[in-house]
């Protein structure tokens, strides 16, 4: 079984590189751009270049579903890159394929707010695909950069899904009819996604959980199990949103950037403006053996269990990493 | 027998990657940065990249070695990039691996001027390698981007070769004891480069040529045959410095780039102030038959004439575009 995380963004150290090591995970998703532009993001790439270069018994960059097997193979883990907003490629589409050469696998088309391509979960006013936003998607389709919409709004979604001609992705998300938060998905989203061969990763971020921190493993994997009726079992992985170890200000940042003088709480409010405690039984990289065991009690097979920690993942980046046709 | 020359900086068009083909050529080194920062050196790998997008049945992007026995066994050219100038890492040690990540695997030390790194031919002082031309190299020996000297100073280019781990390359340069020229290289340069398995590219633009434009196939080819003695036949390579259809406006600015307000002619003068015409048995890549046949005149052995047009090159590039040790 490879154990596969489709979304992170720690406070990173050597420390959580070795409980991914010690928790099993072959790949991560993580994000290096929030806000940044594709110099900034390229000096964030620089970064990991170093931590590969520092750690390279527990960790290095990951291109392809066979870097996957790969991590498996050595006892490492295989660092994905992924951009929760389209800032890097600024207003210039030649700089779909340069990121992409650089290693980066997703990219969402929104943060929440409106960007230079679709719609963003918070606004009030959901136009859809901008006509910037279908020539980027179709180069993202040449290269194999995944489109990636968990922080889109719904027309935005749905036109996303429709207008790729490869599946997408909704990295880090829950669905809507579990618990209703606004980054959360509707059935009809979901349905879409899943006819089209896309992939639902489960969210781990409190405010996508019903009963936040205090959400039950019980409660998760049920939710798992009735989202696997509606999509089924090989259209839903793992996307913890795990922000371990970072302070306070980076979340204040990742709703903010440069756009607002104003202080945005997104989904927090003025009392719990911070970054909210993770489910007790899900803090670090050492847990995934608990969902697997959650996943289990709900009856599910051990082929649908391996296929939603990580297999359904792998096919998904077999598919769609490589340039079309290729 | 592979054919590669190690330097062009033409103004590309269909035409001449047409003329790659008729001319059986393999691989080119083709120069993508004289004065760019790293974002417009990226704008330049943008443009490469349509015109891969463009042209997939002449030309594609070569990474390795391997890449150019691709190209003879598809009929097709493979394209190297490389930095006539440090100008594209600017002051960021991490940019080399970036630059090496985006395709990048040649790259001086330094243009005409002080660099950075070390010193260019043109200057009245030469201080060999800087602080951080030292760190530079090192971490371009790691990454397998190539140390190249063709516009380098002697005391920086001697040292050049003696600090790095990894052999090096003149590009396009020819040996002084032929032509005197400023940016032709001594014996000792040529003795020492030899002795540390680097590589000296012929260059073809008429600066760097005995009589300039009228230089002789002959007169040429006997130089070679002259360095071979000296430096070994193993050492020694093409690289044109072609600069086909390109208007004397650009000759102007790989001169001053941004750096000064006053006309500097470099290799030119007054009188002579654009691009000086070609040898006419060398104006573009139709033409190296010419070339392999002036070396079988001088009574080159059929391997090492082999060697000269190509096969040196291409053991080159797999020695030295991997990761070290890789």
């Amino acid at each position: 079984m490879h154990v596969i995380d489709c979304l992170q963004y720690c406070n990173w150290s050597e420390k959580i590189f070795q409980q991914m090591r010690e928790g099993g995970v072959d790949a991560v998703h993580v994000t290096i751009a929030y806000h940044e532009n594709f110099r900034e993001m390229v000096a964030n790439v620089e970064q990991w270049n170093r931590w590969f270069e520092r750690y390279p018994e527990l960790i290095f960059q990951g291109r392809t579903g066979d870097d996957v097997r790969r991590a498996r193979r050595e006892g490492r883990t295989a660092i994905f890159f992924g951009f929760q907003n389209p800032s890097p490629i600024e207003d210039d589409i030649g700089l779909v394929e340069i990121c992409h050469t650089l290693g980066a696998r997703f990219m969402q088309l929104t943060y929440n707010n409106q960007s230079l391509l679709a719609t963003g979960c918070y606004e009030e006013e959901d136009t859809g695909l901008t006509r910037m936003g279908r020539t980027v998607v179709a180069e993202m389709n040449r290269v194999g950069l995944v489109v990636d919409m968990s922080h889109s709004a719904e027309r935005s979604t749905l036109e996303a899904i429709e207008f790729s001609t490869r599946p997408i992705a909704i990295t880090h998300a829950n669905p809507a009819f579990w618990h209703p938060a606004r980054r959360n998905k509707s059935d009809e989203v979901l349905r879409a996604l899943a006819e089209s061969g896309g992939m639902l990763g489960f969210s781990l971020y409190p405010h996508h959980l019903k009963d936040k921190s205090d959400c039950t493993l019980d409660g998760f994997c049920e939710m798992i199990a009735r989202t696997a009726e509606m999509m089924g079992p090989e259209r839903i992985g793992i996307g913890t949103d795990l922000c371990q170890d970072q302070p306070d200000s980076i979340v204040e940042w990742m709703r903010v950037g440069r756009w607002t003088k104003e202080v945005d709480y997104g989904e927090g409010s003025a009392a719990n403006a911070g970054f909210p405690p993770m489910p007790e039984w899900f803090t670090d990289n050492r847990h995934f053996g608990n969902v697997a065991d959650g996943l289990a009690a709900q009856g599910f097979a051990a082929a649908e269990i391996e296929g939603i920690m990580g297999e359904n993942w792998l096919a998904f980046f077999d598919a769609g990493f490589g340039v079309a046709n290729g």
